[in-house]
């Protein structure tokens, strides 16, 4: 079991979704920042990182905004559907745009086949988040 | 002038937005981040820290979500709408939440005072570059 | 196989480590930096967070300290060790920190005997990657 | 005055260190992670990116380095010198061969003259906390 179901079955408050569904988000979510933190470098270490430019922009902000959205989803009591649902939206859309650039090069280098795994993993994890949310 | 506007007054690339509007942004959510960090530290040194529960929660959401605000909106290069506008919306969402509560604290403790002003002004400058990227 | 012993498998470069050392190490500094996320709103939600606040703080640094030497050693290309072995130090010790005070607690509360594991184990792969490095 | 500045005169707890040493670092450090996230995508969009991959890397790692220095130092109460000493070590070590290489560029690229500049204060301001905290 994950971490994050262990923390999720052991959390003194009540939290209004799904243990199930919030924990394979957040452990989704921690994945992918880690897979796209690693793929920006092995893109770097290619012989012609000009063709990953795009692929290294789009794995720094998937990293990024994949992070704000596990410590937001991690902090589920005072949830804000205001601040949530938005966030939950970018998360989808740019685990999307990062996994079909990722997929562009999988042919070529397994590293981005892996990131590829990860990000489409996290954009359903997220989904299921939102329609749970709902 | 900040580096951030340094930094944009310098870049090699275009970027499809007001370098004025731009920089105010990426200014404003370092210093958010930053001020909602500190007030959780000063919030955990109050005598009465279970008062505090909500502040600290929506600081840390916020300091979270300005910084993944600020990663995407510093790589403006492959500029991405899904991705960025639902962000900002939800860094507009969250510094309001953040403000509003610090703002019931603020008559008491002067530290709460501080971050609201830095949560407010960036809000108004997340609703601005929003507005500058329709 | 963990997405990082993937990532590490399909790495284009050489990096000078033993992989399943630095996998490990990688798969530890995630789950704990996310541990500790979730322990700190746990510990929130706990009928008297003033007896928290130590904890609370601990596990906040060890967040920030975990996920920045998670970047450094995601990161194997152009190793410097006047970064890497003071940094993992630094881990070293906030992981051992905060694993003591989540062990007091953990008695009385699951979510922090939880929280207890990923530190300690955190802090082994961490010293086992110093190890390895020197 | 700073944001950092500001919530240090009206933290509420004792802090054993000079405040203006410390909103010096905060400032700095704070500058700095955002100089580097920003030099980073500004070197992506030169012509030859390949040249700039050491570049690129040291960015990366003094961002994450410069972020987690900012969270522990933002949080004196409770400071423990075997985490913030070698932390701020792994600081000052990656500003100056961040610094060293982007001077190698800003010749003929102003942004990395901006990021140098950002390095060369940060080292500086950590070192002199580490200085005061001895």
């Amino acid at each position: 079991m994950s971490y994050a179901r262990q923390m999720l079955d052991t959390y003194p408050g009540a939290f209004g979704v799904d243990a199930t569904v919030l924990a394979a988000a957040i452990d989704a979510l921690s994945d992918c920042a880690q897979a796209c933190t690693t793929d920006v470098d092995a893109d770097l270490s290619e012989q012609n990182p000009a063709e990953m430019v795009r692929c290294i922009r789009l794995c720094l902000d998937c990293a990024d905004v994949c992070t704000a959205t596990l410590g937001v989803t991690s902090r589920q009591a005072d949830y804000d559907s205001d601040v949530t649902k938005p966030l939950l939206l970018a998360c989808v859309a740019i685990c999307k745009s990062c996994g079909d650039e990722c997929e562009r090069h999988a042919q070529h280098y397994e590293h981005c086949r892996v990131c590829e795994q990860a990000c489409r993993r996290c954009e359903r994890a997220c989904r299921e988040l939102l329609d749970a949310l709902k």
